[in-house]
């Protein structure tokens, strides 16, 4: 027994040892990359004129185009190569909010709290009408309402539960629930969605689409709905479209789950309401293309060079707030990782190119338009020039919290590579490395066509009760976190542009 | 030792069952009150028209004047004896919001959060500047702005900060913090403020006042100032002057902390912001006096009738929610009180008088009032017709968590009578009887004469996080709690009523 183990040992050693021997990590520069991120980080700055200076940054927006040109600027600034801002294809109009006001008049006056959907029509001037209360639950319904509603305000009902927060707005995950992302579960959702379900929500879809047009036709004034959220807190829903086919919308205000609560009240127990609002928008017919801004510091090797290492976030977020945690913080942290590289004279062996995706919260069209430009056809499994050089893709779109570890898709293969790469990391925080997916942003748009893309595992904070809404702004960024994850990826990113290899591939095609 | 504890032993049953001998509770009468409050409640009703249908209730407001005719009619509809709207003396104007709007145009647009500051002027129509930061910090600072301000919009500097909450907002009592609720720490704040702060302090004050003044020299057209609260909900602090003098004030609004710090920030960058608002106010100078509503079930005991068990709660609110948890849960649960009593006809010894109180949010006005007019004197200690008439008043105003306990205001003769009365109620999850004082309303009115005045230990759910913000609404009231308290209050009301003796008095004058 025991000569078979030593040789078991051994041979665990030597392969071991392998993996560790490939994966050399130059400590000297982790080094030079915390000092340079910790005692130098610009992350607060790039914060601040991503968000208060910016401003929201919804896709098409003005504010979209003038966040792309000062992210190019300062990838210029910095002395970064091959700065562009390219387009990827079509997206769509663009629409900027120009004023937004609503109040309730009758029973008395009280400010609401309360957002046009984006893309949705303006008042054309004030709006000042009492609230049809609507309860469409069937074709039929349409008839008690059909002729009366010209002009007028309605209110559609909302399924609202506003609850007491018992458990933190925000945390930290634990040692136990980081070690919990790491188990995987299989057939996990197997049978949420039973055929009676299914047909169900297809049945309120129906109705709502047909409500959407009945609105329309009798030329309703303003529609106002209830949304998730609480406490001044509103969550953005679905939107009015960014199609070029300019189809007009009924104005449309999201408005505090409170407020709707207030006004759907009082029409039950039949107290009028009237209600006083006022939304101007602009259209944006000039460029119908989307965009997305690139940037690198070339690669030195001289046959590695063609070769690419891409990190970045998408530079689009919702209208309301500022997109502070979604994705200011991404777009801040990426930027400042390719910066603090830069800075430290790094002379990467593969070319580094950072990428700030356009439209990522209208369906990731940024990064997908781009992978289908440069990287494959995901449908067609047709590779394009960039298919076999880009190394790997990370991605940063949980918030501004910490980085705890990273999701590795299902590639066992970049399993003990990360494990050594996140050493230095450790005492940061940073040290659970999962099979686990995570889907919903940029990296999906390479990992469909194969080629390695990654997201984090990031500290929650209050990402989950902020993004998506009117307060998704500055102050929700942790900057001190922000400071860590930029950090930690400029060390991926070096490691990655230095490693002889690229990164092994889960099969594709 | 054994005869002598014996006799310690039986010395103490006897006087412990004399105790309870004499606080009978009335079981019967008990399980017809939970029957009525439970079976019955009005809690919901109740806290609908209270917020929603009169909205919010400032001190002197249409809305408060509204509320009164409206708490009266429902003592009417009840069957209450001597209902009237009882005046205390002078409060001073009111002051209704008509319109109330407040965004930046510049460098985008964005909505802000924001409302005016209770009795503050209007803006005379859309005020559209450029933001100027005043930063005052000597008497030397005002001439860096004198003569430049006339028609702008100003920014104070505020000492925000917002922090992501990692402790849940909202919380109910643990049988630990319950019994911690029993301990009586003397002394605690000695040394709290040095001279050198309070020096400090006053200077700050000073400064304060003559920028006040500065800004209304210079002809202001808004000034506005970050607040409190974060995620969209705003806490309101001082307000201009209900003051019959009407001194003129400069239009001022209290602003969402996010958006505050977003002006802030961009004008320390450089970054010039354009605001524009528009505030309209409407002063009410037909009526200075302030009121309480009172009404009564009338004792029945030939002896005993003339004497009060009182009951109260204070029926203004701060003005940009609707006074949710803060008073109208109070209130509702009050009303319910005296509600359930009449209904399950109840025949009190002694008489029950509720009543709802104006202006407590000032200065607890209505409270005082009342007992200046009727009961005593506070500073000449004169005694007047009630103060030996009233066996007690009980106060709720700590939101609408349910009942965990009583604060006893070091009244230590009364401590037996309520742990008997409360033990119906364990079940519930009220048990706890504190000699500890609870302060700021408008039980303190009626202490302060030696008249035994109580407030109630209740569960703080998210008290603490949204009372005196736009966001104390009807989604604040926890009305299953409040079903409870109505309840308790109402057994609590009975038994004074019938108890032989009139509750023990702390010694006064």
């Amino acid at each position: 027994m025991k000569n078979q183990l030593t040789i078991i040992a051994l041979a665990f050693f030597f392969w071991y040892g392998n993996v560790l021997a490939q994966e050399k990590v130059d400590l000297e520069m982790m080094y030079k990359i915390k000092s340079e991120g910790i005692g130098n980080s610009q992350i607060q700055d790039l914060s601040f004129h991503l968000t208060d200076f910016l401003g929201p940054r919804l896709s098409g927006s003005t504010n979209l185009r003038n966040a792309r040109t000062w992210t190019a600027d300062k990838f210029k600034e910095w002395g970064l190569s091959n700065v562009r801002i390219d387009s990827y294809g079509e997206f769509g109009r663009g629409w900027n909010v120009k004023k937004s006001y609503i109040a309730m008049k009758d029973p008395y006056y009280a400010q609401i709290i309360g957002y046009p959907k984006a893309w949705t029509d303006g008042t054309n001037g004030l709006v000042n009408s009492e609230v049809m209360l609507l309860e469409i639950n069937s074709e039929e319904d349409f008839n008690k309402y059909k002729g009366q509603l010209k002009g007028k305000v309605v209110l559609t009902p909302a399924n609202l539960t506003v609850n007491p927060a018992f458990e933190a707005e925000a945390k930290r995950w634990s040692e136990e629930e980081l070690e919990e992302r790491k188990t995987i579960t299989i057939g996990g959702n197997v049978g949420r969605y039973t055929p009676e379900l299914l047909a169900q929500l297809r049945a309120q879809r129906a109705l709502d689409q047909k409500l959407t047009q009945f609105l329309l036709e009798e030329g309703v004034g303003l529609r106002i709905t209830g949304t998730r959220g609480s406490f001044g807190t509103v969550f953005h829903t679905r939107a009015g479209s960014y199609s070029t086919e300019k189809n007009p919308t009924v104005p449309e205000m999201e408005i505090a789950a409170e407020h709707y609560g207030r006004i759907y009240r009082l029409l039950k127990n039949g107290k009028p309401v009237k209600i006083e609002a006022e939304v101007e928008v602009e259209w944006l017919d000039d460029d119908y293309r989307g965009y997305n801004v690139l940037a690198e510091i070339p690669g030195t090797d001289k046959t590695m060079k063609p070769e690419l290492v891409m990190l970045g976030a998408h530079l689009d977020s919702w209208h309301a707030g500022t997109g502070g945690n979604d994705n200011a913080a991404g777009v801040a942290v990426m930027m400042e990782a390719i910066r603090i590289l830069k800075a430290i004279g790094v002379q990467p062996r593969r070319t580094i190119r950072i990428a700030l995706w356009g439209e990522e919260e209208q369906g990731l069209y940024g990064s997908r338009g781009y992978v289908q430009q440069y990287v494959a056809d995901r449908n067609t499994k047709e590779k394009k020039g960039e298919w076999d050089k880009i190394s790997a893709y990370y991605n940063l779109d949980n918030g501004s919290g910490k980085i705890r570890g990273i999701y590795l898709e299902g590639n066992d293969m970049v399993v003990p590579v990360f494990e050594k790469w996140f050493e230095p990391f450790h005492e940061l925080g940073a040290n659970t490395i999962t099979r686990r997916n995570t889907g919903s942003t940029d990296h999906v748009a390479f990992d469909a066509v194969g080629v390695p893309g990654f997201q984090f595992i990031q500290d929650p904070i209050d990402y989950g009760k902020g993004y998506h809404t009117n307060m998704d702004v500055y102050e929700r960024m942790q900057l001190s976190d922000m400071t860590q994850a930029a950090v930690i990826i400029a060390a991926l990113v070096y490691n990655t542009a230095q490693r002889d290899e690229k990164l092994p591939r889960k099969p594709w095609n």
